[in-house]
């Protein structure tokens, strides 16, 4: 038998502007990461998906980026170790107020696109962001990138951590996911996607896109909540999910246990 | 024997740009309001506001304002209940993040600026703000301009409130402040300030512009952090209402017991 | 025979956020009112709405609004009159910019939203809006509310004006529009918004919500570029007003000419 | 006889925060670089900052930044050159805007902080910088450090450049500004900074901190106008280049001269 978490960033809208199909793929996810209003969501976003999330049963984890709402957190910017620490601690309290306000418990935190992609190569910055999440609640899973600089510096302080595998991304050999600026960057095909996935739950082994195995560990599955076949791959994957004996638990339910 | 707490508002510097003379403030005032990247403040000087209190044992607040940086939440916004609950609970979050990072507790809210104003006659925004206050965690003090609106709504929601009284500006008969736009909204006279300040401690009375006298709760006194004489004034407050029998103390520490 | 000019509101995306169809609504309109970054908007986003028009042979406009992105600029705010003038040189010349840089000429300018209506009523908004355009560049053309101060304070300024009207929204009795809070505020049938409109043109009468008819000057109509029904509503209309004998131009071709 | 530009980043306030003691700098200065809202400013700021340059006849620059208010532009983002084009188009012509309303014209553009570092390297974000300015208007003068990748792209673009040289700064050998990081940095030492300013003017020469003499291009010279000995080194350096025989006149007044 096996157990893996399924996230997805959800809160992504903004006052007017619409991003993503929240109350459609809510209802299969295990885990929200919830956007905390720097690279996108605000106050009344966030307080909307925090209910969506409780009311389904998913458990809320904080989405901090990068202050660049206009790149959508994706652009990397030069800041300091001091910085992340602020910006992370900022972002967590503020969504942590609405799940707390809601009666409901903040489960994780997953850093946001540059952040995340920059926390998983620069171990400062991994360490300054894995520091903000314990000073604030060390009871807090932090999320990374299998394999990368933010999943040992969430070890070495002492949280517990969830290493991410994409559905939808290739791989490197050093186990980095191949730049979207590459055209081999994404996997369109669901069955592809899913095969992948499966492999890596159940073998620890993804295939990079020079050919070769490499190992990997799969304790939470991102998919997407936004594009137009979001939904039904959502449907698909965890349909194909539980086909293949592998059952879908929110991360904080399942970390720590043996062998997992 | 009388006791009064001393408040101001601190934190509101942003980035580069620096307002307010907070290091040597604090040594004077029992209760920091901070603010919490609205209206003025960000992460990074919310951290270092959050451990200069605690370094000088004074008690935090969360400082909640308008989304207007450029107004320095001064301008009145047309905002509906449901978005100022939504601000509220985002700032406090936020704020509250920083306060356990450090191992302190919140001790108080107090709205900013515009915000403050409209809450102070506006019914509903103000049990928007008190219902935010009290969802996050109803053992928090409500800061409100004594009389007003949002005492009531604090006090109807369950929480703790501090009528709050202002040391350098002038009343109206009806216990509102006389508006900045009027020549004599502002007492520049230091004595004359402490003067009224100490009245409305122990008589429980100040005389408006109409002069007539009104009577008034003095739980909380504002002083300001920013200009040429604030650190001066703060020293000859501090001073003059000790030689006057009245201590000070953080509104925790008092608020509730009784005979006050 | 009849000439109007059918303006419509575009680039209103923002980053990654999309709102509007205006590659589609762009086949249909004269002028094309262009948000400036304040509401909405950025700067990718006006290069690409600017070529897009002049690709369209579409006439344009600057859009400014109020510095509220999360409230889309409908928030109405509490700014002076120095504030409006600044904010509205700061928008206009950032649009300038652009129409400048493809080769350009800027045709009129039209607030948005809060700023919009405000300026409709307060003469000393309208004042300042008023002038700032003409100090930028006398040849623009100020949109207004037909019958507000806003077309007063342009001609008053020397400001050729366009007063402007709207096809799905009704009317009140003393010429403004329903506000959007009522349940009677939008036709959204469109053969009746298209009635309204031809009628307007033709007789320059529209029949408020009080069953009175008022008088009405219809220079420029504005239709809006999003929702579903958006672009069957731009192609009804305009093969309707055809239809009427009622010619469509943009407001520069014809504004100034007698008779009209 | 020798002529040099003296130029000073200004309007470097935001709202109620101010930097820069702008009025007492501008009366020193030959051109001034206006920040545009970006990294700082504001279009109240801006307005009152043309008028300032215009009163004290010192021609206008625009100083265009990254979007990063709270960094003060001055942490490096990666953004695309389309994105570098698009944003330094929009601040330009927002400035240009308050300009002409003000009657007067604008004469350069100089990149702030981190834009300007790195446009002094990146030739892609170097050239699409020099092809806004272009685009927008033909006339202006494009600043940019000495012998960096900016001015050979102002150059091939078919602008006038102004090759900028710093009297608080030191240089490296390959021509380079020693970063802000490194403890020799800066130059305090008023004698010592204007001594370096004058060989520059004069002998086209400067010494690198490797104590070799590099060629360098002095047509203007950066100084700051924050900082409390500001005034004074303004006022210093102003005397010791008129006592040197170099004469103050904005660049373009004598850009594209015989012999300079």
């Amino acid at each position: 038998m096996y157990i893996v978490d399924l996230n997805c960033d959800m809160g992504e809208s903004f006052g007017s502007y619409k991003i993503g199909r929240d109350e459609e793929i809510m209802k299969y996810v295990t885990s929200a990461n919830i956007a905390c209003g720097f690279h996108a969501g605000d106050p009344s976003i966030m307080k909307k998906t925090v209910r969506l999330a409780i009311e389904n049963g998913v458990r809320i984890g904080a989405h901090p980026g990068l202050p660049d709402l206009s790149g959508f957190g994706r652009r990397p910017m030069e800041i300091s170790s001091e910085e992340a620490y602020d910006m992370v601690i900022y972002q967590i309290g503020a969504l942590k107020g609405f799940v707390e306000a809601e009666g409901g418990t903040l489960q994780h935190v997953k850093p946001h696109g540059a952040l995340f992609n920059m926390a998983a190569k620069q171990r400062p910055l991994a360490n300054a962001i894995a520091k903000a999440v314990y000073d604030l609640d060390p009871s807090l899973v932090l999320f990374g990138l299998a394999g990368s600089q933010l999943i040992e510096a969430g070890q070495q302080h002492g949280l517990k951590t969830a290493s991410e595998v994409f559905s939808d991304r290739t791989y490197q050999e050093d186990g980095s996911l191949t730049s979207r600026r590459e055209p081999n960057a994404l996997i369109t095909d669901h069955e592809q996607a899913v095969h992948q996935v499966i492999r890596m739950v159940k073998e620890k082994k993804v295939t990079a896109v020079q050919n070769v195995d490499i190992d990997i560990n799969a304790q939470t599955i991102c998919i997407h909540g936004d594009g137009e076949r979001a939904v039904d791959f959502a449907k698909y994957i965890t349909h194909a999910l539980k086909s293949s004996n592998i059952e879908l638990r929110s991360i904080g339910e399942f970390i720590g246990h043996k062998n997992i």
